[in-house]
């Protein structure tokens, strides 16, 4: 392990953090929350020496590879969630520190898992931060980065592939700075239509730019103790057409701006992605059809929720804990669905959801004609035997890490519901579960160990795993 | 597909069936209940009928292929549950025909899940039925067949490919019907040395025939109303041990026979199983040591119910469901992953579990480092890419099934607790699961419709889902 073009990266992601962390403090300037304000600034400039202090020194041997990759962007979101957590223990917003790490893991992860029990007591700033870091972790940091930095040459790719999400790195385009620039020009495309239309529909700058981050970024910190409950139903339908636009893998977008419209339209995780979408939520609609009176609200509200689930927003028009048991089936199998690959979207994705489906019906047809040995086609082209192996790889550590996880966070003594809900809601970058951690309760009932494994959980569901997990291979830290 | 080849081979199996029915026959003449031994008599003459004219002409064409062996066997399997629950519908123990075909269907598939409230009121020669299925079911139909007929030479494998549980087929020996025959000569020594143990500790003949055959087959068809709650304390561990030991893979008899013992105590999967089950017990013995008294108690009940679930008996001999949550949970992942391959015990089984781990550690470590080609080693052998592939597989269209079967079941109503373990606990062969169907409550709750989904998941869990879902593909259908 080269742990010294780990610290040279870890100094520029604290450097970029700092800049981050300026916008908050600005925010507390405004609204004159100066006790916030100066928390955001202190905690920046914190961020800026030890980052300087980190990144003094260019490493003799920058060789970075994949191991070196996933290691850094495991540790730089880790050392995100740690420095962006203290302004909220400065302020007074969360006196905790485990509360406030666990909320701003969350923040980064675009999950949306909260242990505030009253999101409105909370200081204009530290919400803002809170929303921000939806948006900042959205897309990704390392995104960022790559887009506007010459760092790293022929690296880069070690760490963009340990940070997009999906079996397969979506590289649109042979250059990893290019790519990292047109996939940050998309997502800021988006946010900044999306905001405009917020503000038409009539919310408030602070209101619109906050939701806009949650959005964009699917990840669903609401504003309002009621979530996006007290919003007007054109603002809830906005808010339900953009979380879904967010789910959907960006190569969409690159091949509609591409102009390859043909290509663009035959992607078929987006299609099994809308698909799914549309009968979930027909079948939902139908389901609620006893607690609301006209066709418009249920339909209002079943897209809603099933587009803020499957792509592991997390908002809330109505508290769906509430919902007869098909629809809280239902929307527990779309969490661990979740969104497209290459989108802002968490989850186990569609993508692999596809390759497995795809591969199962190959092993069956084996069974059936021996002799025949078919390939498995994804979205148009031959899958190689890598990707199915990861996938493969993926769904097993995928399933050992949240049942080992519901049994860790078991201690605690809430109900099989609330705990395999609560794992399933963070490692998939959700936000709210059923029963005890339901869209109308929070996850400050949970103990100190417990959020610790839920923190974890957010962490290595947003990096999907293997960056995590192989910080604890001993082999790992060996040296070269 | 060959299907004059199944329907003669359907014809042995019903033949055979009648042979088996006789023993409740008599039964119920032993002790007088005329009505229900003229049920089974008349039951078993129309199957011997049936049979006859099935396979009354050999067929032209007796190729017995993959497709062939797996449509046999899941066919023969429903058949033997169809015909099978008849008796209970006219000797009037279970008056409706989707109760008796579930109760039926959980016996040959050594569920022991039930839908009657009180199983003390069943006949003398229902109960035995009941339980005389699991022992059928537990080591198997053709493996019955295979032992004793001289039936399709080559072609056996793949009938026995179908039916033995685990990743890759145990054959022991070279020819089928040899190792078919040690298979249940083993499977008839563990029988006989269990009904010895239990007669010795003062059970009743009756009662000592019936609950060996729950425990051999790791049924768990209880035949008091409080399972194995009423047993002495004796009892109860020589259940647990004798669960235990038939929750192993049957090789590890095979090669202490043939005094291998150096490759017999080598065994990964038992080993691994084993280790299982005494740090599950230890940690549920500890977490349940508020409700029980004295270490020994808490041991007691703790390898009890852990060595019942995890080898997907189902026995109980408290109500679990009232246990702390981290218990129920440490259950209900013991229920996910379940007993040995090649063992008469349901579930996802250690192998595949242990296969998954591997593969999973590989893949961690190709990321560290990439030009390392390193082999899954398994028993001691190279595991082949083609027992990997099946294993993955089978994991997906394992979760696959458990959540869709969740969520046509939610239909009813219950809770998701209810119905997550329902699922599990008919998926892998258990019986009891939590909340609704916890080990005091049953599955007579549940709709006739979800009754018929949980009574596929039974069967599909039992042959291990590919000979099931192969019948659903057209082109298993077709004709040369």
């Amino acid at each position: 392990m080269n742990l010294s073009i780990i610290r040279y990266i870890l100094g520029w992601v604290l450097q970029f953090e700092a800049l981050f962390m300026l916008c908050p403090a600005v925010t507390g300037l405004i609204y004159r929350e100066y006790r916030a304000a100066l928390s955001f600034f202190g905690v920046a400039a914190l961020c800026a020496v030890i980052g300087f202090l980190f990144r003094r020194r260019y490493p003799k041997n920058d060789a970075l590879f994949l191991r070196e990759g996933f290691a850094t962007v495991a540790l730089s979101w880790f050392f995100l969630s740690l420095f962006g957590c203290i302004p909220f223990l400065l302020s007074g917003d969360i006196p905790n520190f485990v509360d406030a790490l666990f909320e701003t893991a969350s923040g980064f992860t675009t999950t949306g898992a909260s242990i505030l029990t009253d999101v409105e007591a909370v200081s204009r700033a530290g919400t803002f931060w809170r929303c921000f870091s939806h948006w900042i972790g959205g897309m990704g940091v390392f995104m960022f980065i790559l887009a506007i930095l010459p760092l790293m040459g022929g690296y880069g790719m070690n760490l963009m592939r340990a940070e997009s999400p999906g079996p397969s790195v979506g590289k649109v385009l042979p250059k990893v700075k290019t790519t990292a620039m047109v996939m940050y020009g998309i997502y800021i495309g988006i946010t900044v239509i999306c905001l405009i239309c917020y503000l038409i529909s009539g919310m408030p700058l602070y209101d619109a730019l906050n939701t806009t981050f949650g959005t964009v970024g699917t990840g669903g910190f609401g504003i309002y103790n009621s979530s996006a409950g007290s919003f007007t139903p054109l603002q809830q339908n906005m808010i339900t057409v953009f979380m879904i636009l967010s789910g959907i893998n960006y190569n969409l977008y690159f091949l509609l701006l591409a102009r390859k419209f043909r290509k663009a339209f035959s992607l078929e995780e987006v299609r099994c992605y809308l698909i799914i979408i549309v009968i979930s939520s027909l079948l939902i609609a139908y389901d609620i059809r006893s607690l609301y009176e006209t066709v418009g609200a249920r339909l209002r509200h079943a897209f809603f929720q099933v587009g803020s689930i499957m792509t592991s927003t997390g908002y809330s028009t109505a508290d769906f804990d509430q919902w007869p048991q098909m629809s809280r089936t239902i929307l527990v199998i779309l969490m661990l669905i979740g969104a497209c690959a290459g989108s802002t979207g968490g989850g186990f994705k569609v993508s692999r959801f596809l390759i497995l489906i795809k591969a199962a019906k190959r092993k069956l047809t084996e069974l059936i004609h021996p002799n025949l040995n078919k390939k498995i086609y994804f979205e148009g082209e031959p899958l190689s035997e890598e990707v199915l192996s990861s996938t493969n790889a993926y769904t097993a550590v995928y399933f050992i890490v949240l049942f080992g996880s519901v049994l860790l966070i078991s201690l605690d003594g809430f109900d099989f519901t609330s705990n395999f809900t609560a794992v399933t809601a963070t490692l998939n970058n959700i936000g709210p579960g059923l029963s005890a951690v339901g869209p109308a309760q929070s996850y400050a009932g949970y103990s100190i160990f417990s959020k610790c494994v839920l923190i974890f959980d957010m962490l290595a569901g947003r990096l999907e795993l293997f960056p995590v997990l192989i910080l604890f291979m001993p082999s790992c830290w060996k040296k070269y």
